[in-house]
């Protein structure tokens, strides 16, 4: 029997990828996490549709509410607009405040209860300059934590594309047969992507790079 | 301006002697969680109750459906008894997976909002015989992570009675006038404490050590 392994499933093109890479060696599990986010009613489709793409029997889904209350981010807080282009240096408004941690600490809880001793999630260095909670230093250091603060200590985080960039991703994912179409990035819209945030200017560069068609539609005509 | 803390306040006497030694130096910020506990409702009163004690007027009272959803605890699963007597060795079926990895989580994020830079956590090492998130370790963990994973890294988990038992914990709470009365630390019963719980048999056997008398209302005559 393949050993469990919990995969962090947003419904974008990095987990979906990661999935596919988890899928290749272990019984993915799916968990998914409501936080308030705009485009959380999209993004919980594209978790389905990719749950049942991937024959996921394990599923978990779960609201942090609390990221909504406290706001300071973009994507919670309806008062702070979805900035439009590429985000500059520096710590961009869509840093929601050590989430990563949140979700990872979800996540920890439910493979100490499943018996799953993997839990992949599709962080890349490449946010790191914007999101301080994408870099390998810390899930080096989730890792520590969870050695000190478990059952049997033995799970392990596992950041299969931490070192790749979109385009890589893509490609990687391009090999795999991930369903990109079942996917979404944007940070903003839920019908169309709007192609104008950056995570779609950078999934769509990605794509060109890529030499492949992003298939998901898009407000305006893909550049 | 006296410096903001936040104090993770379920409402039971730890954290209530914690709340009293962090409100000598730090204007208190109160964090409380619904997590599916057993007691749920009476730990939000006793937090309600503290709160106003303690003139706190940051609060943030959320909830973590998860724990529920995943069960695997007898906090949280009523398909799993609460056991009577005092705990024996090794973890017990009371242990709510990586439970303070999520409420630390939840504290991280909010004090990256609101700007406070410390996060007082009740936790006792001996307790930690029993539950693998309430060592010395586990928290200088917590520490190394935040100082990977946040907007400043500057952050930092207190623990001030860690080293202390539950003796040690009334007497430092007599001193500083931390209202006992207020407090619940009954696992299984909201209207009065069981008695027989490990929970209320420590408290119990603290304050007799202490010279104290429990001020709380027991369902059984006390010993």
């Amino acid at each position: 029997m393949m050993q469990k392994a919990i995969i962090l499933m947003s419904g974008g093109m990095d987990s979906a990828v990661t999935a596919g890479i988890a899928a290749e060696r272990y019984e993915p599990c799916f968990l998914h996490v409501n936080y308030g986010q705009r485009t959380e009613k999209r993004e919980l489709r594209a978790f389905r549709m990719l749950a049942r793409y991937y024959h996921v029997k394990e599923r978990l889904v779960t609201e942090l509410g609390h990221f909504k209350s406290i706001g300071g981010s973009a994507l919670t807080d309806k008062n702070i607009k979805v900035p439009r282009g590429f985000s500059r240096k520096g710590i961009p408004v869509t840093y929601v405040p050590f989430r990563n941690a949140n979700l990872l600490a979800v996540a920890v809880s439910w493979a100490e209860v499943i018996g799953a001793e993997r839990i992949f999630i599709g962080a890349t260095e490449e946010d790191s300059a914007g999101y301080p909670d994408c870099r390998s230093d810390f899930y080096n250091a989730v890792n520590q934590l969870i050695r000190k603060g478990t059952r049997t200590g033995k799970i392990r985080i596992v950041t299969p594309v931490i070192r790749m960039n979109k385009t890589q991703i893509i490609r990687k994912g391009m090999e795999l047969n991930v369903p990109f179409r079942l996917t979404w990035s944007c940070y903003s819209l839920e019908s169309r992507a709007c192609g104008e945030c950056d995570s779609c200017l950078r999934r769509l560069k990605a794509f060109q790079e890529a030499g492949f068609k992003d298939p998901v539609p898009y407000r305006k005509k893909n550049p």
